[in-house]
């Protein structure tokens, strides 16, 4: 299917960078900490709902022998990533780390049901089997597990403050992705936005919570504000990088590793990062076809065909590769004068890698 | 109308006790702390919904020069009461009563949704107007921004520490809701439930944020575990009593009132406290036609009559005010050992008197 619409031969898939080694490094010891904290009584609902959702467990709420499906744990694992390389250990950031990771879970629930999504890492989706109502209420009920798992931070000896300085930086962070979300709603009826709004949208709705991690790693690593900073800015362009990377994906990836069907984004007429750029170029004939395509109810074969031409004429594809490339550099450049362990530097330039250069 | 259906002309009716005054005593004082600490940038999504919600604007976002339509601030008045009970500054509990209201008011947000209620306090709801995926997301960062107003309390030399407890009771009372909101969520589709299934459903999901506003209160005035765990008893029994006079209201209230249509819980198949005492104590014919009218897909005005002459028939009226007084008394008894200024006493017993007794 891909080499159908990307043009590319299957023969000549290029895999890509690997998931660097901190991903496995901080998995089992991560995943022990949610499951200790996160103590979901079974078979009741809204609990059921939440152990899907995470993997544990299926529709029925059998307990999965290994976890179903699960998602990187990105956000978890930038943070202790932050922690660790400023050299602290991970461990006090583990509490935090797991309430990133259900806040980002709580999340995708609610967005499923906003978005009317059916499916996510190859499962249905919440609502999809349990109804909005239910779905909403296991969303609701995630995010305070979030805040739960959070305050466990003090058992790390961690002083008060700095876990109401964390419970602020969660708090914003999430309302940058709240109003990230709600930017995102108003693009989908409008033909205008500009390359800079997207890039505006995409700082508040991935970039935040992503930037949010990386800071409060580093604020339970060090009290030096320099080092805060830098680690702030290493998350925003990370962010960057990994959503113009996935918006790549959305239309040039190979669906056999996204696991996304192909062309998928254009047929949802997702306003990702490629569209908007070839909206604010496009002229002529191909912009009188995608102002036609965007507004039908339905975009078929023909359709998305006509788009990639526009994408390809338009350089959209080369704009995002260099734009996530830049900001790759960014994010390095961000932590440059940080004084960092040599394995924390080069386990950096492996994660930006990794990130703005991945097939799935 | 209600003359009509509850069978008492409009000349007899009953007022009843009026809102004590407490709420006015603090109204201003918490409605000020709430729009200082309430931030929302005017014209954007998904504020414009929240300030819809809380009555200082309208559809298309115009500040209301007096408030539209706003709840009693319950929560927060017990919250601030219950801190001047114990001879503290009030002030000190603002940033937490805001914090109450605002959880509860998006708890309201997303209880619309689920029970796709087009109708609140006289106004359209906020999914009503905006669709789901919006009114979802006003709901969330509506909670976010209630999570900012806690956090001011460190501006009144409140140790981190206590509001570190305090967010911990905020989180673990609002997962009670929401497990409450799922038994009765359980509940609609079921005949079986008992009146203990009841109490114990509305212990979570009206009880715990009103127990949990007398514990907040209490903690900010004083440091004795006994005055603690009394308002904290007093908040459960108070919920109590809130919770089965609202459920009387809403199949007996005077519909010019309470703002709501006659016998509106029956018509919507509400399971409250006199329905779930039917069900439970009715038997033979009577228990045939609640089966039979209950599985219907549309209650009629005929049917309405039906239902209200078996709630005659079993005592379900007598029972639902002999269990609300009940629990007024329990609320007294519970704080009866602790030391309060005779002014408090007597505001306890007012407010009380008006939760248990009102007619609106």
């Amino acid at each position: 299917m891909s080499g159908n619409i990307s043009g590319q031969p299957i023969a000549s898939r290029d895999l890509g960078p690997g998931l660097p080694a901190m991903f496995d490094r901080y998995k089992n010891r991560f995943e022990q900490e949610l499951s200790r904290s996160v103590r979901l009584p079974e078979g009741t609902d809204p609990y059921t709902l939440i152990r899907y959702h995470l993997g544990w467990a299926d529709q029925r709420g059998v307990t999965a022998r290994s976890a179903i499906s699960q998602g990187k744990a990105m956000r978890p694992t930038l943070c202790l990533f932050a922690c660790e390389a400023l050299e602290q250990d991970p461990d006090r950031a583990l509490p935090a780390a797991a309430a990133l990771e259900l806040i980002h879970n709580f999340s995708l629930i609610h967005d499923d049901i906003q978005d009317q999504d059916v499916e996510r890492r190859h499962q249905p989706t919440v609502w999809s089997i349990w109804g909005v109502p239910k779905a909403l209420v296991a969303g609701d009920a995630m995010r305070s597990v979030g805040d739960v798992c959070l305050l466990n931070t003090s058992r790390y000896g961690v002083p008060p403050q700095t876990i109401l300085k964390i419970s602020n930086i969660l708090t914003s962070s999430y309302l940058e992705m709240i109003q990230g979300q709600c930017l995102d709603l108003g693009f989908e009826s409008s033909t205008e936005i500009t390359s800079a709004d997207y890039l505006q949208m995409i700082a508040f709705k991935t970039g935040a919570l992503i930037r949010s991690s990386m800071e409060i790693g580093a604020l339970l690593a060090t009290e030096d504000p320099a080092a805060f900073q830098a680690f702030s800015t290493f998350g925003s362009c990370v962010g960057r990088a990994f959503q113009i990377r996935d918006d790549y994906l959305g239309i040039w990836g190979d669906t056999s590793l996204t696991g996304k069907s192909a062309g998928n984004d254009i047929r949802r007429r997702k306003k990702s990062f490629p569209i908007v750029y070839a909206f604010e170029r496009a002229s002529g004939k191909n912009r009188e076809d995608l102002l036609r395509i965007y507004i039908q109810e339905d975009i078929d074969d023909d359709d998305v065909g006509r788009v990639l031409a526009i994408l390809d004429d338009v350089g959209a594809r080369d704009e995002s590769e260099s734009l996530t490339e830049a900001s790759a550099e960014q994010a390095l450049e961000a932590i440059a004068s940080v004084s960092l362990p040599a394995w924390a530097r080069t386990e950096a330039e492996g994660l930006v890698d990794f990130l703005a250069r991945r097939q799935y």
